[in-house]
């Protein structure tokens, strides 16, 4: 039975991560929101269930026949090793979990940084905060987490400029995904950055080119990004580190 | 051997979540930076270590033997099944964790009330802008987190007031631990919100008067809350709902 992949229509968002992982492996799945016949009503019928058991605070949540996985994070640990994703044995499974939690507080903080005040609010009421936010962010946060996985692949022991392990894993995929979009973004600070984390960039050329990447990167399914997303490009907030 | 807990001296902060599963469970750890003989810079060290393989982004970290682990959630998954913490069976093991990711993102959340521009910068330096935030968060955010954690507990087919499953877990530690915050930094507000959340103040209740938390709460083990830990007492943000 094909995985079933329930976040919001017209962004990448949390979901691309999921998705990459999904694309990478072939794998058989329906992204819920987008698919004929199906659409947001029905992950929002999920989510207000009075009855499920196992009910999602939030999208990206995925379903495997009974089972429901929410959180970006968790669901690529259950995926992981299903998708031939997962570093071999438990104990690089561990870190590898930790890496790619390290990887979504590094979204949510490139979410506040157009959100710093409100996500309820539009943007444009929370700019000059946002302005402020985002010099801290293309400051301090990005070459610390930049830093901080650049590192990674240089102490991997395995070497071969992998996150974790001596093969290609659902962390890599999502660390290609972060340099994406920090290149859309912060395409400033990125041409001071590029520089200074070769290992990282390196990964992410890599991951760029292996076949089912390439051929998701170029069909309709991989949508461009936006300024409804996570990474959002307001000249603005792409300052000069 | 003795779990090593790594986490900052002085406050509870994400390391307590950690503390209760291990308090609750009787089992032998060593906080390390509290520790005699031990301290904060082996944690520094550790964490600046040009050699570890699993070196981790940031505290709270688990070592067990040669397994690091990193992140909240992620210690709580690796150490529910070896401490009696975790839910029976796999299915409920996703939803346990996550369940505990969205407590880390609710925490997150609490965290950025107080610091909503620059971790790197004094609450001081950025208070109207916390006004703000705090605003958002006790208005919008702590009933959409408060209200899912009391419907779950709600919906859950086994009934007996616990998150997931027949029995207590971690998550019912963690839940816990977040309405003690709560109820510090937000009093005004939990006032108001208690009365519409009651499942969750039940299960605060009786978290609190199991045998081994108890004990760990009038011992000097458990820290007082604080103005550097993530929930903080300030009257300007302690404002109604």
């Amino acid at each position: 039975m094909a995985y079933e992949l329930y976040y919001w229509d017209g962004i990448q968002g949390r979901g691309e991560f999921v998705r990459l992982a999904l694309e990478d492996a072939g794998a058989d799945y329906v992204d819920v929101t987008r698919a004929p016949g199906r659409g947001t009503g029905e992950m929002l019928k999920l989510m207000e269930s009075a009855t499920e058991a196992h009910v999602p605070f939030a999208p990206p949540f995925l379903r495997d026949g009974d089972q429901i996985i929410s959180h970006v994070a968790n669901i690529l640990f259950y995926l992981g090793p299903r998708l031939g994703l997962a570093p071999d044995g438990e104990a690089l499974r561990w870190f590898a979990n930790g890496l790619q939690l390290t990887v979504t507080d590094f979204i949510a903080e490139v979410h506040d940084t157009h959100h710093p005040i409100a996500t309820s609010k539009y943007y444009e009421d929370q700019k000059e905060e946002a302005k402020a936010r985002a010099a801290e962010f293309v400051g301090n946060r990005m070459p610390k987490f930049l830093g901080y996985f650049d590192r990674v692949l240089g102490q991997n022991p395995d070497g071969g400029g992998h996150a974790v392990g001596n093969a290609v894993t659902y962390v890599d995929l999502s660390l290609f995904q972060v340099i994406e979009g920090l290149r859309y973004a912060f395409a400033k600070a990125m041409r001071h950055y590029e520089r200074q984390y070769p290992k990282l960039m390196k990964l992410h050329a890599s991951v760029k080119t292996r076949p089912n990447i390439a051929a998701y990167l170029a069909s309709p399914r991989r949508l461009a990004f936006n300024e409804d997303g996570i990474f959002r490009r307001y000249p603005e907030l792409d300052i000069e580190p």
